[in-house]
């Protein structure tokens, strides 16, 4: 198609659905596919690099920033700023690429209200009783905290209506296939060609 | 998906994009595919099967299926009436099929009035030029009919905006694709799951 510019996916969904392994699946699978980058003013981690894990700032960077309107989103948790860099992302998009941010409901809104041109996806377990299936299965977790997922899991749900498609991972490769299709087909929405039908109308 | 229901898919374009060449190929990829069969009121000709090229009726039954609301959009074209019966569609879509009804613009904005939860697609030529240098191409038209088709073109682009998504058919293969990233994206709307997601949610 002929619109050169990528599109925008904000990806959400509880913990345990399996949005973190669809994206990387759709990073393999298409090269016109980036994850955006975050930021964050903790710590680097053993093993961590700057610009591939997270773009590591100051608090004070961090603050700079989004006060000059630097952040797509950001949020507070366990005294660590974490958010969005808007730079990466939008240089990305002008390259062509279809960026995606995994997010959380609270940022993916604040980054609605920006970009409601962007496209919001939410990974959809198949039902509850297999999203506790798979949170008490991976072992790793005392059961309260599985009970404090799916009451947030719940929680999240709640904003379903403000995304556009819903993904439902009862199958990773049919989920990786459903989200590969909805970024075709978004490259042919009308209103995203405007400039490409002006082009052909006008000879 | 959970949604059993097929969607509707309308497509127009104008004379010489391969429309048709692009929904015979996406019936032959995918068994959740279905083209409408219009009904007709002019005389079978030689090879004609009712039911498959055409439902033919006389024109009295025609103008009684009018008046009782059974069809979904019509015309009258040298004198025969030619439509789309709402009948086969419903049918076809409670059984899960994507039904594809091929028409051209006027009839799709009838459809559109009825169905504004269709999904309606328009096929472009790459450019004027190109779709010149097809219909030329074919050899079976005088120059005449051809600047008679651009004209018509010309007439159709006025009503892109109506459609959801642009097709580009610069190359066979990636239009069928595009059109068929466009069917599973769409089963994938949230609008579309809403009864699914009630589902999830009361666990």
């Amino acid at each position: 198609m002929k619109n050169n510019r990528g599109n925008l996916f904000v990806v959400s969904g509880p913990s345990g659905t399996g949005k973190g392994t669809i994206c990387k699946a759709l990073l393999e699978k298409r090269d016109d596919v980036v994850l955006s980058v975050s930021a964050t003013s903790r710590s680097p981690r053993p093993g961590e690099e700057n610009g591939v894990h997270y773009f590591f700032l100051t608090e004070e960077e961090f603050r700079n920033n989004i006060d000059n309107g630097q952040m797509l989103e950001h949020a507070v948790f366990c005294g660590n700023y974490y958010g969005t860099p808007k730079a990466y992302v939008e240089e990305m998009l002008a390259a062509g690429k279809n960026v995606i941010l995994e997010i959380e409901v609270q940022g993916a809104m604040q980054v609605r209200a920006k970009h409601p041109e962007g496209v919001y996806v939410f990974v959809m377990p198949p039902s509850l009783q297999e999203l506790r299936e798979r949170l008490v299965g991976r072992g790793t977790e005392a059961l309260e905290v599985v009970e404090q997922r799916l009451k947030t899991a719940e929680r999240e749900f709640g904003y379903i209506e403000k995304y556009n498609y819903i993904v439902v991972n009862d199958d990773i490769d049919a989920a990786v296939n459903r989200f590969s299709a909805i970024i075709d087909a978004e490259r042919c929405r009308m209103e995203r060609n405007i400039e490409f039908i002006k082009e052909v109308c006008e000879g």
